[in-house]
């Protein structure tokens, strides 16, 4: 029996995805991944992969498991067999790949932060608006939303198992720049980065905490830091500009933060508290955040994603605490995908959880969350972050989007 | 630029799975993955599954991504396009699988426990010895020690990290069975399963602490119990014998252990503990080790898979305390496949890790272990564990294996 | 206004202390603070300390606060101002001190294990029972059980919180004999100690899985082992009978078990897994237990003393988790007598705790648990522990004791 | 032998205690247990202890065992046989209580927060320097310093083991205001306590960072709120001004902060932040920090007080992570004074630390830290963090205190 063949298979949505370094490689297993672990209503294609180098795309979609590369992201864009575009590259090329994929007609996910500007930001919102009235959907990769942890630490907040909100802490916290002999590149540079640890740790944080509380900051007081401000360059590693005119040098500069901390107000009156480092020497990968309401709270860290610690405030004193809820129950979201219980989940899989969702979005025409919209609401904080930061932490509201237009 | 066919391409290795249960998806997983995260000298190509339903086998065939369905798993292992079978049925039909495909000169990965019984672990061990005369490779899926942190344990153990062993111990905790209401399924049937937690969880137990430890265990004495004896019946889901000739029964009897508990020697001396149980409630898979040495300690929990605790004996007082070791550095065992530091890895990889090491020591010619004799040693400890469990717990030596013939 | 003479002051009860080294140093704080803490109805008076050397008891006392000090412990027990023996030598005296003081007519508390055999065991609680016709109180001072976490584990178990239960398991690792360096004391002698880690920490441990789980052990199996068999000998420090008539001997023997590992059964048919050690590299006070039950499960590490993790298995398995509860709440047991919610004790508020119990029960005329016979049946256990390691691990009935009468 | 008069007893040190409700039994029991745990050179005598209501201090005077009662504490400042004066009261009369004593020559240990206000501070800070040229000792109670796992992070610190300081995070929480029921009590008015979370939690975060720091915080920029602005007012309990002219009244006005958020910089130019809260529901005595440098991180949390995280980032990244260091050897700091490794101390202990180094300071004449000066700056901080909250959260310099003379 061939089974490759069939009737009953579903049809595909053919995936083009640019840029395949790390958050490429992690995508690709979310495609690949999706429809083996879920019942979807279309299969995912692994079409297409592009980038610049020739021979490094061509390796790199071999290695991954797609069917061709191309060296130019507009050929890539405009392909019959992609209707759904994955944007993994560096920020500084989000805004002009997602919307010429928009007009191109296609779906379109973006990698976080959506941007590295409110402007930019701004015109892929609208650009997903327009392209909306189409039916295509566009959604930004903050994919922590799908830690099966996080996605039921939203279901708790949102069915009132905290009850009024107080408090919220976020701290994301790495260690790969302690080293001072840790080489520059792209992550290091404004123009191409955007910012540091702020856009790439903060702007999980600052996504997750609206996305959890289910409400936004409304303003901010931060400080920003960078403790090591020029570091050595790999020869004919980094790029444009970061050497100047002398070919002797071998360190070039910082341009972005190294850390972030900052605090603020969500809508409801809670109080935020935020903070995001490279430089917390023995900390990997430590996204740890708390949440307090009257009725209860909860807890979560990275580094241990298969667990949420869950207090419940209205249970007797003497037999209350905060339990580790192993999130690995059939009931639990995107669980029934995968093992029995107690069988631990990795990072790779909220990539597949991701691709699942806008598979499914696709398919019933429903744009899941994060949309565009919510991306450039994260970059209103991270802007409002900077502004405070370059005024002595003066507390600075994020503009209030307006109002969501109802879907029609 | 298409990329599939390419000449730069490694050769293929033809897979061939018989089941596609729990250990199919799981194995599955591992097939597709292997390849796309290691840089391997073959690349596993998921030919044929076989199962006795013909619409089930197909459905999973296609779920799965393998390229055709076999209803006779006799077809599958003469198939040309594959060149490794890999079991992953109940042990019952472990032997006779196993052995055929040897005799059909296919390189075998038979899923754990070896077998039901110690003959039939002998007959495979035999089959095994006599196909590596030919290259053919056997491996048993003792997949939990390619979890990269007790791979690493390993690595501490045999540095000499932790000085001559005194203790080790293991639990292996679930709570699948708690319940009184759950239902009778081949696992709770002896003609089936072999035993119940003993072979199930315990096998891991044994295997892992004979690996870590660096030597075999060669005495125990035992004591086990089956708490719930009978258990609801699934309309038409459990099999034969059981519903007798009466139509009107609803129970059936469980056969096989709900929870075993041993202790031993290894050969060193060192005392060893065990517990494999079903009905500990709380605990979802909670595979919990600890070895105690002369200069360190070592401890693990399979529900924080990417954690091991380390005890380093040596250093002074004031400053010595477990570590928590994150086990996700690039120089950490299979870490060089995956994400940055601190980014998680799930249940699921240990098959990926598998399937890799099976597929570089059929590459290279060398067998990687556990070999078909590393089974039958752990089902010789099993059968012991049994013995000692009737016989009053009085201690039980394992009987010791001829000497491993050295690597020419 | 001077407040040490006061018509409104309780009556006082004389303390007598025999022995002065760790247990005296505990029992001397525990003494000193529990009329401090609670509202007692006789305040604990610190009479008189009883030691052989009268330099070093002289200091003790001045140093613990005692009014008094004895050489010989007969002078001691007979003094007017004693009403209280509290006996904390070493095992071997056990028995000869707490049936004189009974016989003199004095409340006795003696420390742990109540003795180093059965029939001294057996004699002491004999005693014991005979006094209590003339109400006087003998209890023995298993002070864990009034770690408040483990006195509040016991009420959730006896309210049915974990319904009919399973498995208990015990494990009591320290490290202090890991060193072969570590010099011989009385407590690697038989003589004086009874036994090693058995008696030590094993006694602890069974007696929590009784006192716990709320039925006596009836069965067990048990593996024991002396690791370094010879040790060093401190210049005059240890005793009688070591040296032999050779001057020159630097080694001595070591008569006792470093670490014993059993099995049993409790009198429900629940399975009970103990081991006890002072060979486990980094643990310094580890005495871990887990009971796993129907209902519920529940698990301590004394390591973490103020806390207790408890799952409550009749939750949704959604929200379902070990919760860790910080025994720490006004409403748990003697937490009236401290500090607000999170304020951590420590170690030796086991010992005041055990005052307050004792004293209440002496004003009250109620033997507080454990009673001499309660630590008769710890013995008993003990000594099958030590048959059954002598035979070969085989399984060995604990001999069952006599109805205890009703009290009238 | 009677041992109380001996005429090798150290010389005593006459202790008068100012209040006595929560901190002052806290007290009690460090002034009662240091001479016991600790060879003292002087013996501290709890002489007399002063309160308001003659009967309530009578009996708190016979409960924790203080040898007279006064109800006027300049009374008791005067009395011969007290040498040192403790000052246990609400923060409002903490200046003139303090000045008095020091006035009247006595020695002097004032709870904390050292004041409440700046002014108040720099008096107290000034009459202890002016006390100090004849040879009186003035000491503030930031007794979390004292927590052998504090003391020997300090010793980290200072050895170099975390390198160059990049980050400290110190967040105290709990959750006793969490119940909108809970009534007004003097800590929630302004005129007595001065601040809310604030001064009786931050003022710990703020004392623990600078000390483990080793330098003090510059600048800081803050949030706070009030979450829950009125409160049921208990009958009789709470005092002056509150209940205004009518008798009916049965809410009163909450007037000091629930939460303060604050962030900051340290002379070194570290990045600070805190969070004091009393509404994080669940979080008892969450006092929690983690200073991160180059060389290494150190963690702590109150709730487990007897452990200390330690991350050395010189070792190989293979074997390195966060050690749980169990902070009971012999050889961390104030261990020499109990139990054997692993057994855990209590919040109390930190009282008789306290009490131990104020007593080794008198003995000898040196002044042990923190001093009067160092409240101050405390005060300074908490001061700035008002201004900030009060400015919009900008950065707000803490003003240097002039240096510090050297010791003559």
């Amino acid at each position: 029996m061939d089974t490759t063949e069939s009737g009953t298979a579903p049809p595909t949505l053919g995936v083009g995805m640019v840029g395949y370094a790390f958050m490429g490689a992690a995508h690709s297993q979310g495609w690949r991944t999706a429809g083996r672990a879920f019942d979807l209503p279309l299969r995912p294609v692994l079409a297409a992969v592009a980038g610049r180098d020739p021979d490094a795309v061509r390796a790199a979609a071999r290695r991954h498991g797609w069917a061709a590369a191309e060296t130019d992201w507009r050929a890539l864009i405009t392909r019959d067999d992609v209707q759904l575009v994955d944007v993994c590259t560096p920020g500084d090329s989000h805004a002009e790949i997602a919307v010429a994929a928009l007009e191109a007609g296609k779906h379109v996910l973006c990698e976080k932060p959506l941007a590295n500007s409110v402007a930019e930001a701004e015109a892929m919102a609208s650009a997903a608006e327009a392209a909306a009235a189409h039916g295509q959907i566009a959604m930004v990769g903050f994919n922590y939303r799908r830690v099966p942890a996080l996605s039921y630490a939203r279901q708790l907040v949102a069915d009132g198992r905290l009850g009024e909100l107080r408090h919220i802490r976020v701290t994301y916290l790495q260690d790969w720049l302690v080293d001072r002999a840790f080489p520059l590149s792209w992550r290091l540079e404004r123009e191409h980065a955007g910012s540091g640890a702020l856009g790439d740790l903060g702007a999980h944080a600052v996504d997750l905490a609206q996305y959890l509380a289910g409400e936004p900051l409304v303003g901010v007081s931060a400080l920003t830091e960078t403790f090591v401000r020029k570091r050595p360059l790999l020869a004919g590693a980094t790029a444009g500009g970061l050497a100047g005119g002398a070919g002797s040098e071998t360190y070039g500069q910082v341009t972005v933060d190294d850390a972030a901390l900052f605090t603020g107000r969500l809508a409801s009156g809670a109080l935020a508290s935020f903070e995001a480092t490279r430089m917390a020497a023995g900390r990997k990968n430590a996204l740890r955040l708390e949440l307090n309401g009257e009725n209860g709270s909860l807890a979560f860290d990275l580094e241990r994603l298969n667990e949420l610690s869950f207090h419940d405030h209205t249970e007797p004193a003497v037999t209350a605490g905060f339990r580790r809820i192993l999130v690995t129950e059939p009931d639990h979201p995107y669980l029934e995908g995968w093992w029995p219980p107690g069988h631990a989940l990795g990072y790779e899989h909220t990539f597949a959880h991701q691709a699942r969702d806008l598979v499914l979005g696709i398919a019933s025409g429903t744009a899941p969350a994060p949309s565009f919209a919510d991306g450039l609401q994260v970059q209103r904080v991270l802007a409002a972050v900077e502004d405070s930061a370059r005024n002595n932490a003066v507390y600075t509201p994020v503009p209030t989007p307006p109002p969501t237009p109802a879907p029609s």
